[in-house]
């Protein structure tokens, strides 16, 4: 008999406007919309499979390989209750030859390619994949070109609003290249979902390269953190009401119009502002450490002499709720930035990350011996090997992707596949 | 003849509400109120011989036993300049048998009994004690008994007028005990001065403990920093307007009540606002490190712990323009704190600055074995020795001394005595 499944995989995103604080816990409603850029699939993924089937007594989720529990009520039921009634609505209650998905348990199995110590946002990429997979195995989603003008297909913003149940920033991951969270105002959320800002195709230059930073401890959960921020930060109001609208229309024009500037300028202000209010909590929350301040220290030294030197800058750099840096650059600036980084934070010779030297042939770049004109090569000191754990260079990438059978992570049997 | 000189003392300020910003940078007029804690010139203080003679054929300036050069139109010459002009107009032009002090160049040495390398802010205790020590010089001071009667006598707070001039914060340290800096509203600054809150015998038992932090790196000036914060941060209005001015009432009350918890609450509270705003600027301002964080977070699970367990807090913290931490404490707490601050940064034997340890017969204790009931020991990893330098125990104190003659800084010659 028929096997229903589908497998898909969906991006990273990493937030240049920083979404910090719910209105609505549960809903998952943000206090202040937000941008981000989706990065390359190439580099950074989850990978889903779902698959439905009437013989499942239980719905059942394998994360990397390992069953974890399913809270009901959670997250995952949550998503899943909304995409059970869109295929019961669009799908089997007009056609009633359609098989009733929505009414079969089923079995999900995800895998991150990235290594969880990269201390990255996986929960983005993840319910991205979830949400997604679950839409493909439900005939819901146009993905793929032969299903783009189904009836019944949900538009990458519908799917938003699903992922967003599973993980708030999860609903920037159903969309390449650059991404607006809506923050919405409707108590039901339904207008709280995320809209392409322009495809990755705009701003192909666009890279990344990410510092892994070693994190000496775990910081508190932005999950509990963003919630403390809301309740006793005198600033964080401002920032919503007054900062964050303002800078969505700014960042949203500078990138429509390719204006690298414009655009790392408010990045990196906003980053900064981000941990501005988390260090304005009581107890104050911290995220970045003395490693995350000196590659702050390099790159805006960097942007210093560069704008004296040409009038333009050179990077802008962004930090999540750890102390890993995001740097965004233009193509033609890697190769600078990567053998500058490696001047100050030597690297081991095996890199734990999927190799960030192609620009380098593969191997390993020595530190840069020529500094810019006028750089003050004292902004930073030169830190022990390992400071900087290892460096993923990545790009903009494109939305989820269906996958073909061969890349499915479970058997027929709805079993996960042991991976080699 | 007659030797005309005076020998004052003024003591240290840390703000507990944080001057950060001016609104005009030559009479140095703050963008907010400010208030601080002044503490106990027993332990830290600057000491100033001001001499006046009409042989002296230029102001001649000597700090900590070398001479500097006096800048024309800079900030000793602007102190000098209103201190001059009040002599004339209260004394000389009245009593025309008063010597034409006020005629005369002067003769300063000024000595700082804390190491520099103990990154304390010298040029309020500095600018304070210059200002005091002329003022005695020129029979203007009520400092002493005697003198307090004189119609011609400035108080602290007209001589804090003055010492702004030299250094905002220096204002402060023309009290002792608790003191505003009101920041005035008026273009000409005759309204921003300091005056006193309440006096060091209001709350005695308040005891401070200052953990010096090794500096890898020299942070931003204060003064250029916080011009750069007023240019570029979007949360400095914010504080400005609607933060301090709340702050400054709510802290004013609790140091009247001598209500310990609210007066930390602000303190800790205030202090992360300031660290918040500077980080908020472009490009942003670092001043606390990776220690200063651990010493955060180890107060920050004691104030926990105290709250659960007995309702209350132990201590408050704040940071200047740079990583030293300086705690706040009640008498009764101050062992357990430093036992503690010793168990996550182990001392070396010799410790650098005024024996912190009067509390353990002088021995430095061990760091404590004991943790209270329920303390997460693992809010801070156990530091290298040094990482804290050293640490200073001190306590609240009183204004401006006069001295006797025994502790001039100048011989009757006008020139520095060489200090053993």
């Amino acid at each position: 008999m028929a096997i229903y499944q589908a497998t898909t995989s969906a991006p990273v995103n990493i937030a240049c406007i920083k979404y910090w604080g719910k209105r609505d816990t549960t809903l998952i409603l943000p206090t202040n919309s937000s941008l981000s850029v989706t990065l390359s699939q190439d580099h950074l993924r989850s990978t889903t499979t779902s698959q439905a089937d009437p013989s499942f007594t239980e719905t059942r989720l394998w994360l990397n390989g390992k069953e974890e529990d399913i809270k009901s009520g959670g997250r995952l039921e949550r998503c899943l209750k909304e995409l059970k009634k869109m295929r019961k609505e669009r799908i089997e209650d007009k056609d009633h030859n359609a098989p009733k998905l929505s009414e079969w348990n089923i079995h999900v199995a995800s895998y991150n390619n990235f290594p969880t110590a990269a201390g990255l946002a996986s929960s983005a990429s993840g319910f991205a994949a979830l949400t997604s997979s679950i839409a493909a195995l439900y005939d819901l989603n146009n993905f793929s070109p032969s299903s783009s003008a189904k009836p019944s297909a949900a538009s990458p913003s519908e799917l938003s609003l699903v992922a967003r149940l599973g993980s708030g920033s999860a609903c920037r991951s159903l969309f390449g290249g650059f991404v607006a969270w809506e923050a919405g105002s409707l108590p039901s959320g339904t207008d709280s979902l995320a809209v392409q800002v322009a495809p990755q195709e705009h701003w192909p230059t666009l890279h990344a390269l990410i510092c892994v930073v070693n994190d000496a401890k775990k910081g508190t959960s932005s999950t509990s953190g963003m919630q403390r921020t809301v309740e006793t930060s005198a600033l964080l109001q401002h920032r919503i009401k007054e900062v964050v609208p303002q800078r969505m229309d700014a960042i949203i024009k500078a990138i429509k119009e390719k204006d690298f500037d414009t655009f790392a300028k408010i990045t990196t202000a906003d980053s900064n502002q981000f941990h501005a209010v988390a260090l304005d909590t009581a107890p104050p929350i911290f995220y970045m450490n003395d490693v995350s301040r000196s590659i702050i220290s390099i790159i805006e030294e960097l942007n210093r002499v560069s704008l004296l030197n040409t009038g333009h800058l050179v990077a802008a750099y962004t930090f999540d709720a750890g102390p890993n840096a995001v740097i965004y650059t233009e193509e033609k600036n890697v190769k600078q930035i990567i053998e500058l980084v490696l001047r100050y934070f030597p690297q081991a010779e095996s890199n734990p990350f999927p190799d960030p030297f192609q620009l380098f042939g593969g191997k390993q770049p020595a530190g840069t011996t020529t500094l810019p004109e006028g750089f003050n090569e004292g902004v930073a000191k030169v830190w022990e090997t390992g400071s900087v754990k290892g460096l993923i260079h990545t790009k903009i990438g494109d939305g989820p992707r269906v996958l073909g059978e061969g890349e499915a992570l479970l058997s027929s049997d709805g079993m996960p596949k042991t991976l080699a």
